[in-house]
């Protein structure tokens, strides 16, 4: 197979360069990297066991090397090779009058991604840790107040997570304070906190490789009833989802068990997004938990539980964990740990 | 034509948000934006003009209203739409019988992209002007000295930029020590700086979507012969890409006339990369200036001026401009102005 996403190269090979491909073999013939001349070190000490191959183009070298290696059927990522580059692929086997097929393997190594072997988990919860950590950081040491900017808490945050041992944000942050909470992916601006403000952060760290997702939303002064109201409704919806969380439960279902609160409460078309994802190498990754998905939840994977209402101009709540589904005797592990009782900040 | 690069979703449209997609009329037909449930404050807000159509799958969704609206030739982004995207393309026009044809517009955005409008370069040069004012302020303030480690360094090179009004960092900084700076692009360890190291460092300041780009290798403490025979060889060469640029030239040229001094000292092996690259809402964008490019430089352009020579085990420099291609009459505008004579901190 061969493999040019680069998160899927990074799991299988360990070679994190912004430009890598890798030819697989189904048989006991070893792997072999490509890159470009200026990860020529890199490479040789991310995958030492590897053949390394410095070249310019690629997918063409690597199934070229298919050929020569009399590959009769070569796996490709069609949900990652583009149009145009799947001509080059095809157009290298016509010119060498290769009998190499190309076949669509669309997320082959996703799936293997999807569920979490031991080291994997370690560096997630570690990257939850890191997480918990700076938020609790940032509340206990006052930095969620009225005046403060959207940015100035965001930035305040991310340092904390370094300070903490985070290799990285994970992905933007999001602080979104007043009407802003009621957009669902907010970018921290200088609008300045006031009482009365909900406050929704949506923030990860990233240890090596592995994100961690999470959300907390905190009201600023006394809450008036309407904030209480769509707190406590997502915070039950929120619930719900994590207690549907089992090996083997339908994707939709895990979905429905928390969306059929919102619904029920009139709030539906106010919860604009999917429940949850899949959390490891990416941010968002298989399995994608919707009320359009397909297929189960599997053991050892990682996901998140993420409802949200949002009413435009007022103010929006969502409440995110990330879990670690075990076996069917088990309940899942919550990875990120800072509490979710509606925090009043005063 | 259906354009779904996100970059250049943004640059036709002014949305930001993570999943969009644009319907471009060649006529005068308004344009038609389609996004996700999350973004529809967000879409409303930064694209007032467009209709916004709230869809899950947004290619097919504008391909159907292309077929609605009597497309013939629909042009869609063959170096962007995957195998399996191009498929689902072709069967909604299928299941609907329509008329319209699917055709290859490759880089037909990232065209316009490449010639900067005064706006454009205003954002550029603060973005540059941000990383200039950050890297001054961290070796004035002794920040680049024996015994910090890689990471403290880029961490506090980080701070300084948002501190200076940037966004966000441009891309992942690298600092590099020692035998480290022989790895092109080098993630920032706890490797420690130490006395007679070089300590490379490649960093970028973004400003409302705009990218900074620079390099600078300093010397701790005496410089070698070695160093500064490599410096000295470095400084030239990026002198002469620098005077290279110029509307009409060649791009192989351009790469040309820096790698041709590095080739003939004998290190063209150890200069293992393109020259330089297009900088603007993406820190790669075209043109890319290698020995393999083809195309001639444009007026108006940004682009980076960054070659390098690189001895495994021992160090590397590399030495990197971001600079405006004006027109014919005039030379380019050095957007990054921090010193390049060889920096020796003692």
């Amino acid at each position: 197979m061969l493999v040019t996403d680069l998160i899927n190269v990074r799991y299988l090979s360990g070679f994190t360069g912004s430009n890598g491909a890798l030819l697989v073999f189904a048989d006991d013939r070893g792997p072999l990297l490509a890159t470009d001349g200026r990860y020529r070190t890199q490479a040789a000490e991310q995958a030492p066991d590897l053949e390394v191959a410095i070249e310019r183009a690629l997918g063409r070298h690597l199934v070229g090397r298919a050929a020569d290696a009399g590959v009769g059927k070569l796996g490709f990522e069609s949900n990652v090779v583009t149009v145009d580059g799947f001509d080059t692929l095809t157009s290298e086997l016509a010119e060498r009058n290769a009998g190499t097929e190309l076949v669509r393997a669309a997320g082959t190594v996703e799936a293997l991604r999807e569920i979490k072997d031991d080291g994997e988990l370690a560096l997630l919860r570690l990257a939850c840790e890191k997480a918990d950590d700076a938020l609790r950081d940032l509340v206990e040491r006052g930095g969620l107040r009225p005046g403060r900017t959207e940015r100035e808490v965001s930035r305040e945050l991310e340092a904390l997570m370094l300070d903490h041992g985070a290799d990285a944000i994970s992905f933007e942050t999001i602080v979104a304070a007043g009407p802003n909470s009621a957009i669902p992916h907010h970018r921290p601006t200088d609008a300045v906190l006031a009482n009365g403000d909900f406050v929704k952060i949506d923030f990860g760290a990233l240890v090596a490789g592995y994100h961690s997702d999470m959300t907390r939303t905190f009201v600023l002064g006394k809450a008036a009833d309407w904030q209480l109201e769509i707190y406590q409704l997502v915070s039950d919806a929120q619930r719900a989802g994590r207690e549907a969380l089992r090996p083997g439960a339908g994707l939709r279902d895990v979905d429905g068990a928390a969306r059929q609160l919102i619904v029920d409460a009139g709030y539906g078309d106010q919860f604009s997004h999917g429940l949850g994802h899949g959390v490891g190498l990416q941010i968002h990754e298989a399995p994608g938990i919707g009320a359009t998905s397909s297929g189960t939840l599997l053991a050892g994977s990682v996901v998140t539980v993420e409802p949200g209402v949002y009413l435009p101009g007022r103010g929006g709540v969502r409440i995110e964990d990330t879990l670690a589904v075990a076996d069917e005797t088990s309940t899942p592990e919550l990875l990120t740990r800072f509490p979710k009782e509606l925090a009043v900040l005063t």
